[in-house]
């Protein structure tokens, strides 16, 4: 496999060329427009449908990426990842968390492990441990039944899990499957951990300990900080805390925790919700049932991210806009706006798989590159954003492409019917109206109120957001990063970024620090 | 008063052709760079400082940066604003947030009323009623206490007083002025209501349904899912709900409410945490002493916003610095980065105050600019963004300015010592090393672990987040933006572009609707 830079293919060199642009208000605006929303949609699992027709692209656009896609090999490179190839560059690691979802490629054995076996193994663990702690098989020292699992976890430990706890809590309370609550501890500002534990009866929590490395200090901060509250219960700490780490992690064999659960170094943090980290956390508090239906909706959509036709690929198809707009068109930013409240923390997630991802500068074998490459993400759920930031968006300097999701229907089975109209429909009524108002616009002679349209978004709209939906869009825009991380030629899988300031902050603990950072130190009377 | 756009104004001509860029990696890393970090701090109160020696400016744009304030008449333009002008051009309104927190001009009378003595008896409404509430004056049907309050509100009516109360409930707890839990609902996905509704006891709970105009879409529904429940709980609406509106909205006279508290056209949604719209739950969760801390704080921030002197105007300078980061660097974006959990939303409400404010393409007299306005601003909280998106911020293709927060103390009185410190030093230890880490970068032959600095952010820090700083805080940055809106010659007190969705999200839901938002709406089965 050849593995090129984005600006050595000629395929990119074409689409650099092609100077048409697409102006949305005048393609929308008529019968075409409307055949156009009609065709510019491409089917996902699950129930998911990705609609594209609000994007600066036509059919010459459209063969141009197509090309890109071919030229960069993309679906191979995707491949040659499923089969266990050493993806991860600067780590030198394989990237397996597809294969936590099921198996897509050929059988990938490491030091004579069958990694898909070693994470059914795994989940086989969860199930049984999962459904002891539920039915109240596992107690805790007064036989009482748990009621609250807690992670503690940072980055990829948290953020994931996190975001999906919260998507699928209210679907966890309609169908009875949410038995423990769940909640979670990641900052190691001390106000977080105390804050949860004054408000958890720790007595009946069972405590998540998240750490691949097993050295994390956030997370080990925050352990300490939960012990010394266990015991200062007079309670027992490995009646109270599981360990999920590397099978080589200090933390890996010892007698405090009541049970461990592991995952590897192919299982990077940001992609990691679909592992232990997140299976442990979601199976106690919702059901393994319920995580395994999450996993199917991700293993699905994965099976789509193989097809050769963009057209019919619709994370790679959105990896290719994504790249179009970022390089051709020098957008820097892209909102994701769920109109789903139980997502409000998806954005959140998706910022650190996206930006920890593609937020580099060289590509992979360690070369400057001279493109553009991942931009920032941010987002909120809508109606909420209407009401805050969209003017911006609207009306502001800097144009913002958009990804929109949405639902027809409500997790609750319950609405309420106003001025004939439930809820629900009000909010899809307002998504449907933002997509339309951001590519339209709207003339107006009182300049304050014309819109200039032309804002570009695309929509992934669905059933409902079940486990199996939420998989698949997870799954999505996982795929989708990686898909940019292969056009722009960078390893999406590591992230020295992170490294400095870890090193600086050893400095200012350790009293070694000198110059402009001992006297920032100096700000906190450190 | 003239109001001239940024581009008429010499002043800003003289800062484009100055052409000596600041390479803080230079100015930075030597024995001079440490007198800048002392030198370049100026004090606000409620003992938080703004240092800005990280930022590319050095005394001459600083300079330029004053005289620009100066011809301007920035602080002659907020001195117009607090006596009570019709600052607010696009809908011809005063703007008189500043005047809920104290007064620092003269009088404004309005339609025979002196507005001040308003806002007064208001507060005085305020005190009166929630001491009764948390006392148990007045009590629910069965003479029990209530222990919830939600308010009902979106967009200012929410983020706001939101993140004010998470920015306080640690505090609160740590004081025992915590007596009831606050909660919110917002959006008019009719999971959120429903989600909050399932974990609350409604027979204890007030509700207080906040729309200045009475018509808010998603309030009004959310006020119908609720007063549903509080009805089919066999409990009296009038009971459970009070209302927080405009003297003249068709709530507020409904004997529904159990009290009504005004506020008026003069307090802008984003711009109304100090008014009766943060007034009313924070006083009945936290009590009303601690919310006239947080107005105390505002106003002697409010003060400082008076000078005439850039240096020491802090909210000024970084309004300024903003500007030249915006119109001059070209950078899109500005991230918020607080360290300290409490303030985990607190950037989301920026996200309004600022995306709404300033988000706008035409001057305040509705002609078109030529300049860049507003930023895009997102954040999280660290350390827990260090672990998310900081990889691009350090080591991606664009350029992020950053505005770093953080604190001496924690909230809670308890820490934990591992390895020789704090959870409470770790974070700042952090803190300290990003804003270096970003300044200075590390140079690396392997380009992957290369970081490049020049990575410009200001710091606030402060002793402790209580009601006080939080109010010195969110004055702070309200002054910035407003500064920034006079700077940029915008009226940052209207939101015209939020209309056109809702105008299209009536015609969706009267079936109305034709073209592709016809299309669209098919796609939701609407």
């Amino acid at each position: 496999m050849e593995w090129k830079n984005l600006d050595e293919l000629n395929s990119y060199k074409l689409l650099i060329d092609y100077k048409n642009r697409i102006n949305l208000k005048n393609i929308l605006n008529n019968e075409s427009g409307v055949h156009r929303v009609k065709k510019y949609q491409s089917d996902m699992s699950c129930g998911l449908k990705y609609v594209y027709a609000a994007k600066e692209i036509d059919n010459n656009i459209i063969d141009l990426l197509s090309n890109l896609a071919i030229e960069n090999n993309s679906v191979a490179k995707y491949k040659l990842l499923l089969n266990g190839e050493f993806i991860n560059t600067g780590e030198n690691r394989r990237v397996l968390h597809h294969l936590c979802r099921g198996q897509l490629g050929e059988d990938v054995i490491d030091n004579n492990i069958n990694m898909r076996e070693f994470y059914k193994n795994e989940l086989d663990k969860i199930k049984n441990f999962s459904e002891k702690i539920r039915s109240g098989i596992i107690c805790n020292e007064k036989n009482e039944k748990y009621t609250t699992v807690v992670q503690i976890g940072i980055g990829g430990s948290d953020l994931g899990p996190r975001a999906m706890y919260i998507a699928l809590e209210n679907y966890g309370k309609k169908t009875n499957k949410l038995k423990l609550d769940a909640k979670f501890i990641s900052n190691v500002d001390p106000d977080d951990a105390l804050s949860i534990l004054s408000n958890i009866d720790i007595s009946k929590t069972i405590f998540v300990l998240v750490s691949k490395s097993g050295t994390t200090l956030e997370t080990l901060t925050n352990e300490a900080i939960v012990k010394e509250k266990i015991i200062k219960n007079n309670l027992q700490v490995n009646k109270h805390m599981v360990a999920v780490t590397s099978k080589t992690s200090p933390i890996a064999n010892s007698s405090e925790y009541m049970e461990a659960f592991f995952i590897d170094d192919y299982i990077g943090g940001r992609y990691s919700s679909t592992s232990a980290v997140g299976g442990v956390i979601l199976s106690i508090a919702l059901g393994f049932d319920v995580f395994e239906e999450f996993l199917d909706g991700a293993h699905s959509e994965d099976k789509n991210s193989l097809n050769e036709d963009i057209r019919k690929n619709p994370a790679l198809l959105d990896a290719l806009i994504g790249v179009y707009e970022r390089n051709i068109l020098g957008y820097e930013i892209t909102a994701v706006l769920p109109y789903s409240n139980a997502l409000s923390r998806f954005p959140a997630h998706l910022q650190q798989v996206d930006m920890e991802s593609n937020g580099k500068s060289v590509n992979r074998f360690g070369d400057k590159i001279n493109y553009k490459t991942g931009p920032i993400i941010f987002g909120e759920p809508g109606t909420n954003g209407q009401h805050s930031f969209y003017q911006l968006l609207h009306q502001g300097k800097t144009i913002v492409p958009i990804q929109f999701i949405g639902f027809k229907k409500n997790q609750f089975d319950e609405d309420v019917e106003i001025k004939g109209s439930s809820s629900q429909t009000k909010l899809c009524a307002n998504l449907v109206s933002q997509v339309v108002a951001f590519a339209l616009g709207s003339e107006n002679k009182d300049n304050n109120k014309n819109f200039e349209g032309n804002r570009p978004s695309s929509l992934i709209v669905g059933e409902e957001l079940n486990p199996k939906s939420l998989g698949a869009l997870l799954s999505h825009f996982e795929n989708k990063i990686m898909f940019q991380g292969f056009l722009w030629n960078i390893n999406s899988f590591d992230q020295e970024g992170v490294q400095l300031g870890k090193v600086l902050a050893k400095k200012v603990l350790e009293k070694q620090s000198s110059g402009i950072l001992e006297e920032y130190a100096k700000l906190f009377n450190i």
